[in-house]
């Protein structure tokens, strides 16, 4: 691979958040997209056509052919859950870098095959939460590492919300136990907890407690749901996360420490592109009589060039051609956060399968 | 008393709290600050003096003296909660109507005999939450009762914290088990419950579950508690409250419902006077891509021309004076708030001391 060279992606599965990434490849200065699979040429093609692809990329009318093709580097797979275990080992075995949509798998034990598979293939491993890329989450990041602004953290609420159909809840891919089996656990309560272990440095709770308002759908799938997380006895910080198909549009994390908090209603996914913020306040106390405040939140706003998605792919990138170029070993940070974030994950669906109980880690 | 006489109010203690409500007092239109008892009538007069009250008020150095005063309609009791009982009683008794400083009392036994004493004495009952009465409150109210912008609330966050010193959490009244055994529960958990209770017109939760990360002081007085609230079986609702003597200033209520959602992070105290804000969205989604979304969050502001502790406290007079001069019965929605508020902070209470067991109401 020459220096100038990019990095070529095939995308297994034409879910709709290929779109999005698929463009996030087209911006990326060192990646280029180079191959489409589905799971019939004409899906493989179509998705080409509504995309500006035609002509551009190939297209490949089932996963195994995009899998041997030697020209790709580095595969996204959006595909449903279930699928990833698969098809991501296979990848992996045939020394395709792996981007692999979240949930990344069902429970750790399939993702530590993954991962596995990965290692022992000497290929790069990244899941596609976007977030953790944009420039405003490392702002935040710095904003509460610092022990005089912001100081030890005492709360932390994450939610990811959205309303959707009735016909989506009982037979989207999302909340199907064939497919998707976590529900919004898994689509949405991921973001959740990886918020929770972002700003606690990826530090594992030692408890995980599900609150008894869980929502399935008639299948069983999980719709909504709330849990609690504990870093007893020694760290005293508590931290809620709400998951729910049922609700309007939220993505809001919170979060105080002993000298300052922070508000981000949109963490996610911002508000818009370019440009994201957040909201802070530190050292507040009241004013004499107690009839207002001394201070009020201040908002960050943080410009990104690049929407966060093309800097995942970027960042991916970066560490593929590290690895192709230059005989690096992959970047083994992506994989564990993926890992305890799958590791808490499972805790809350323990739980809610014990009836709410606390699972202890 | 003649149409356009005062509610004349008395000051039973001389808490911190009492000079902004002895400011709230003179502002209302309708009050007049008569009298200021302390347990000394040096500390009565020294209140007086640095409140530049001295000459207008009566100072007394008991508060049985000023209880027996005729010319005080209505007292102001900003004591330790262990003393509500006794001295809110006989503040009844002696026909005094009654603004009692929350929490209204140590459990709802305590409290259900001041508000039957007030009840039996034709007196008037309104415990001091003053966040109640900003109009930004009947506001913030008329947009989660909209069912097209708002809808079914999912779930609602509330947070009331704050940071004091180590000497504080060991020794101030406000964590002293013999004068406010409820500690920071009391004096802030009670906002927490009365905002979610409020959200939720009252409507009791039918069960209550502190999460494991309870903080005492060594004298056993909550410093920090968190708690989820249900409304099991139909109603999908989810809340859960954080108090803290132990973390940076905030008092943070969010609440989603299936089609808005609103953040309010001043909803106790408002960060000026003259003016209050919340922030909402309704009709979320996300734009083509869902690279962004398709609204922001709109920001109302509300200007309120009295300080929401006189607006409170005009309309306490306002009920005072409907009973004094028409003969009205007291406004029995006063006392239910306030007794709905300490039936689930003693669930709170109940289920910390069972190790966080859930509590049935």
């Amino acid at each position: 691979m020459a220096e100038n060279q990019t990095v070529r992606f095939g995308i297994i599965g034409c879910a709709g958040i290929a779109r999005k990434v698929a463009r996030a490849i087209k911006i990326a200065p060192n990646s280029t997209l180079y191959a489409i699979a589905s799971r019939s040429i004409e899906k493989a093609q179509k998705f080409a056509g509504n995309n500006g692809l035609s002509g551009t990329v190939k297209t490949y009318g089932s996963y195994d052919q995009l899998l041997d093709d030697p020209c790709v580097d580095a595969v996204y797979m959006p595909l449903p859950t279930s699928l990833h275990l698969h098809w991501a080992v296979l990848a992996a075995q045939k020394k395709k870098h792996l981007l692999l949509e979240k949930p990344t798998a069902l429970d750790v034990g399939e993702l530590d095959q993954i991962v596995e598979a990965c290692e022992s293939n000497g290929v790069q491993f990244m899941d596609g939460s976007m977030w953790l890329h944009h420039p405003r989450t490392a702002k935040l990041k710095k904003f509460i590492s610092e022990s005089e602004h912001f100081g030890q953290i005492d709360i932390i609420r994450s939610t990811s919300t959205m309303s959707v159909t009735q016909e989506f809840r009982e037979s989207n891919i999302r909340v199907k136990p064939d497919l998707d089996a976590l529900g919004a656990l898994g689509d949405l309560g991921w973001y959740c907890i990886g918020a929770i272990l972002w700003a606690k440095d990826y530090k594992l709770p030692t408890v995980v407690n599900a609150l008894p308002d869980v929502t399935k759908n008639s299948a069983g799938v999980i719709l909504s749901c709330t849990a609690s997380f504990h870093w007893e006895p020694l760290d005293e910080t508590v931290a809620t996360i709400h998951c729910s198909f049922l609700s309007h549009t939220s993505m809001d994390l919170a979060i105080s420490g002993c000298n300052g908090s922070l508000h981000c209603n949109d963490y996610i996914i911002p508000y818009q592109e370019k440009s994201a913020s957040f909201d802070f306040t530190s050292g507040a106390t009241f004013v004499e009589l107690h009839i207002g405040w001394n201070v009020r939140p201040e908002e960050v706003r943080v410009i990104s060039e690049q929407p966060q998605e093309a800097l995942m792919v970027e960042e991916f990138a970066r560490l593929v051609k590290g690895i192709m170029k230059s005989g690096h070993r992959p970047e083994s940070k992506w994989p564990k956060i993926s890992r305890n974030t799958q590791v808490v994950l499972d805790a809350v669906k323990k739980s809610i399968d014990l009836g709410c109980k606390p699972v202890r880690l």
